[in-house]
């Protein structure tokens, strides 16, 4: 189905710009590089007369649009170098003598190239393709319907380049107003695969010729017979794109392996004074039960906490798989090398003093001792890292020992303290903290890569700023997405601000919708704000992933029902329609005043036994998925008598083999707190006082399931 | 400026349809109604033959739209009734035979009236004016774009009906593509103030001639010179309006006051029998402290839990200012013509099986009984009610005495346990909870009234699943938000599904946005969930308001700097721009490599004085309007160090009459906690792990602020 493609053209006609200089194809070059690449554009031609604009504007027949060429003239219309509806030979002559006129009162110094004249497409919709290429994610393709109302409405959405059929397909149906492409109000539904063969071949063009910086198919006119761009804008880079250092596989699981379950760890700088961040790593990894050799580095002592000191990383007599720097900034570039010299692989640089504090110079120098000496470095400027499963708290903060399935990660030492808290407040069951800080070499990819193989990780959960390469943490995450949910808070998403540039693609993409729906391609799930990933990381890890999309509200609580199911919508979770046989046995064990459907409304005053019934109805019928809770303090069911017979009628079902995520919202005196607790321990996720966050947890479970392909609808 | 207008030739008009039993006017019916009212309509005439078709062609001049004329065909369109661009007699002359073929074809029972012959407007921008009889608000405007898109986009807004010239304005301003009438990308501005007196006119044409059940302007051409609606369609409604009962001011707050400041409370059914409802009122008003007399009311005791006991409220000596009912509900009517007959001027009714349970009857006998005797009711179906300026707990839940300024209502008995759980584990200050239920009689506009001229109460936040006269509602909220914040969870936002409607606007409202256009039309803020409507309930009343929109973040971590700058965005704050002279000066207390501008990076582990100093500035300098503190728990400045100094300098500053909100984000260890509860004692909203929450109480506090006219920009 693919066209067979020109790709020699498209590289003499880029050469050629370059060569002379230019950053921006004129529309014949545009239209050249299309033509080898089968993106359909309106019959059209170059008339550098009046004569030669009468005679194309007969040939093509029918009403046709007349351009300025100009390769100083990026902004046609308001050079007035734009005439539409042009008919005849005689109004296209005139039309050239116009445009002529106008570009040359724009811009005397412009070199005027000719006229295009195109044949004039109407009716269909119009839409927008365009690729641009992002510092973080490199080629991103854009789509969008045209015109200025979604200029100002922003209706856009960006996939990375480049992209499968499915994928584009896709794309072009994730607008918002995607409902105008497939026809609403009885117009016709446009060519959708057309349109998508569009993007897909746009996609496939940046790829294959990534000094295409940016390209603009806008409008192209989007009908029920197919699609045409009626204007095409390329933009070529000049200078030459450096790719960033990447590692094989393989090589990042081996250094990350020793990092997270090394044999032996030194601390660099390590100290007895209390107060001293040497003194408090040290601790901690002895306090923390740390089983593997740990090795005190000091100059001037011989033993610390009971443990014999070494003057330098190279005199500890067995091999080091882990340095953790607890020394000033200054020191590190020489200890660097010593631990280069012995043979360690991974360097923890807790010191701050680096590229956060404007030394930038300082951290390149120890980002090449490292790169030179084949050492890893996690930091500099970090808290260091925790990983339960080795009882390793390599760290200045205090030891955290409850062991679970969810690895964190944080860019900022601040948003790591935040974790550790709540992680604690909460009984949180976590496998690893990791802070980041500058990333001057181990980053999110890297991590990703290690914990998608951990059998210890069930569910990442990562804050970050920005991506060192977008690219590898796609791949990364998209790996990773498959088995084991992904949480992000991605910071700064609000404040992009607009970048410059030199296309309508390009200012569209200085935005954060980038990020988003590149996350959102990756299958990982954003949280909005620091309490959802740290609520997130909690939950998902402990609900079962749901079978398919069935989500039923049982509730004692009309009110909190009807609370309930407008977090269902808002998260995306589709209420399922009960049949009738299901609505007659749901109604067998409540009141004839309370309301089966669903919500099931049991009402409230009912005793225990009438939430056991329905809960266990719910978990038993196999056309049921996922069982949202919704309690109502009463002196006839209290608190914890809830969370019990809950937990029993749960545990019940999963001896049996049936584990579907269940979410409650308890709604009572602060009774209602310990229950949600206790609810928690056994892996059903319960909040007081709040219907939204139970329902937002099960829905950032359900946007995982469905991105990983595992709800099969 | 107003144009005089013909009212007779509505009436005549609207009257001449309702005795035909119409239900939509003509296009010449309608078209008459606008001329009556001044709203331009493009020029036109019906024509009933060919020849008309073709001399009204030629006198209007141009190209003309011809539009079937014919009371049964309401979608033109579809009917083939429609043509546009004729142009000249021929034209329109053959036009007027095919649209009438047309029309007859599409239904052939269907009486031809005649074809509209009309100008074609064209260029400009398509918008939509409509007003509809919404069942909670009566009339209700909307405005929007016109155009498939916007219908698909759904970017449309409301408004009570009638509106000022100034709602009116900032009404078509207020769609989020509002830009695009303000001459987005270089196309002229079109005539802001004709549409806005468009507006405003259709308003004023629905609140005289209530009949009008709907009114579609759709679509009405706006350009730079003026709005024209091109086709108009009006509705009338051919049944009677009840209008809800209404109690004078005067008369709601004298009930009010002797409901919420009773010299005595008759608990009617109470009980010595433990866990009975009539046991658990009675022993919370006497442990609740109330310091008036209480009457137990029970036939068969003397005395119940050491108070005499009467066998009927009749038989109490005193006055009864309130009456709790905790008898099932077939005892109510008896019991209730007795309060009636003892002049009680306010019952409350506890129990269930009213209206909930389908016992609509019953509901209905006991509104009646009210009625007549001249008795307010509270619920039926409620906890009770607690009011903490009298020590009154007249409910079956347990007492609640954290006094503040708060008061909080609920609809749903589940939400009324949620908030006194909330309140005691955050020891929330509260001035009143009380439940509405069923609201068979008193409602939310009763207690706005009340609480706006309360002096215990400074805020007040509500949840709540509809309104029984939303018009009253509007009115009591917009007198108290000039004053006081009013919170509200509305219930069922996204479950209402779409009405059968006769136009575009009936059904753009069947939407949850009418309630929050009208809302927020009110001053109300509306919480999106349970525990955002605690929150501000919470946070509102404790935090000063803020005196104008300069927002300034002070952060020790610059991870949560990036996080609280998003949230200030995502909750519409405004970063202040700090002027070079206050940069300046807070970068004498900051490291160098600290970040000055806003947020201001203190940078971690700085000492307290550092924290002490950059608050200090921040309440001294009158520019800064608001501040967000985030803190990082170090072991250099603890939490509860942080803490102590944030209250001690903000106390200061109240001292000396400087009184402006701060709100903290704490990142640390589980010590964050305690220092949370401490500032929040000190009038300080703080919360750990989340950098949202303090920022959304704060935007909250600014969007009530804004709406009362208190920032002055």
């Amino acid at each position: 189905m693919t066209v067979d493609r020109n790709e020699a053209a498209v590289r003499a006609t880029l050469d050629e710009v370059r060569a002379e200089g230019r950053q921006a194809l004129t529309a014949p070059e545009a239209r050249r590089v299309c033509d080898a690449y089968g993106i359909t554009t309106p019959a059209e031609g170059l008339a550098t007369t009046a004569a030669e604009a009468a005679s194309l504007a007969e040939e093509i027949g029918g009403p046709v649009v007349c351009k300025i060429v100009s390769p100083q003239i990026l902004h046609k219309t308001e050079a007035g170098g734009v005439l539409v509806g042009v008919e005849g030979a005689a109004a296209a002559r005139e039309a050239f003598e116009t445009i002529v006129a106008n570009a040359t009162h724009y811009d005397s110094s412009a070199t005027i190239t000719g006229v295009q004249v195109q044949r004039l497409l109407a009716g269909g919709q119009e839409v927008i393709i365009g690729a641009t290429t992002d510092p973080t994610f490199g080629k991103v393709m854009v789509f969008g319907l045209g015109g200025v109302l979604v200029e100002v409405l922003k209706d856009v959405t960006f996939r990375l380049a480049p992209l499968q059929r499915a994928e584009a397909r896709a794309m072009v149906e994730d607008i918002e107003a995607a409902e105008v492409l497939r026809g609403a109000r009885g117009a016709d539904p446009v060519d959708l695969d057309a349109l998508a063969e569009m993007v897909r071949t746009v996609s496939e063009l940046v790829t294959d010729f990534p000094e295409i910086s940016e390209i603009d198919l806008n409008p192209v006119f989007a009908t029920a017979g197919g699609a045409s761009a009626a204007d095409v804008r390329i933009l070529v880079e000049t200078g030459e794109v450096t790719r960033p250092v990447r590692h094989p596989r393989e090589e990042i699981l081996r250094v990350m392996d020793r990092m997270m379950n090394p044999r032996s760890v030194a601390v660099i700088g390590a100290s007895a004074e209390e107060g001293k961040i040497g003194n408090s790593v040290l601790k901690n990894l002895i306090n923390g039960g740390y089983a593997g050799e740990i090795y005190p580095i000091n100059p001037k002592a011989d033993d610390i906490l009971g443990r014999k000191a070494y003057p330098s990383i190279t005199d500890v007599p067995g091999e080091v798989d882990v340095a953790v720097f607890a020394v000033p900034a200054k020191f590190v570039p020489d200890t660097l090398e010593a631990c280069g010299r012995k043979g360690v692989p991974a360097a923890v640089l807790i010191p701050s003093g680096f590229a956060e504090t404007g030394n930038v110079e300082l951290q390149n120098t120890v980002v090449e001792i490292a790169r030179r000496n084949g050492v890893r470095l996690l930091g500099p400027n970090i808290y260091g890292y925790y990983y339960t499963p080795r009882n390793l708290c390599a760290t200045f903060c205090t030891p955290y020992d409850v062991r679970g399935g969810v690895a964190l990660t944080s860019q900022s030492g601040g948003i790591g303290m935040a974790i550790l808290g709540f992680s604690r407040t909460t009984k949180m069951g976590v496998s690893a903290i990791v802070g980041l800080g500058n990333k001057s070499d181990v980053d999110e990819d890297d991590l990703l890569t290690y914990f998608e193989q951990d059998e210890n990780t069930q569910c990442v959960a990562m804050h970050l700023e920005d991506l060192k390469d977008g690219r590898a943490f796609v791949d990364a995450a998209k790996r990773m997405t498959k088995k084991k949910p992904v949480v992000v808070l991605k910071a700064g998403r609000t404040a992009m601000g607009a970048r410059a540039a030199g296309s309508h693609t390009g200012a569209l993409a200085g935005d954060d919708k980038v990020y988003d729906d590149v996350l959102r391609q990756a299958g990982v799930v954003r949280a909005p704000g620091l309490h959802e990933m740290l609520e997130y990381a909690r939950g998902l890890p402990i609900l079962p992933t749901p079978q398919g999309e069935n989500v039923v509200i049982i509730t004692g609580a009309g009110g909190s029902g009807v609370l309930l199911s407008d977090a269902c919508v808002d998260n995306g979770l589709s209420l399922m329609d009960i049949p009738p046989d299901l609505d007659e046995s749901f109604r067998r064990f409540i009141p004839p005043f309370g309301a089966a459907g669903n919500p099931i409304d049991i009402t409230g005053g009912e005793p225990p036994s009438t939430y056991e019934a329905t809960i266990r109805l719910g978990l038993e019928d196999p056309r049921i998925h996922a069982l949202i809770l919704g309690y109502w303090h009463t002196i006839v069911t209290p608190p914890m008598v809830f969370a019990e017979l809950t937990a029993r009628v749960v545990g019940e079902a999963r001896a049996q083999g049936v584990d579907k995520p269940v979410v409650a919202s308890l709604a009572g005196d602060t009774e209602v707190e310990k229950a949600c607790e206790y609810l928690f321990d056994h892996r059903i996720v319960a909040y007081p006082y709040t219907t939204e966050r139970p329902v937002a947890v099960l829905g950032a479970k359900y946007r995982w399931a469905r991105s990983a392909g595992l709800l099969g609808r």
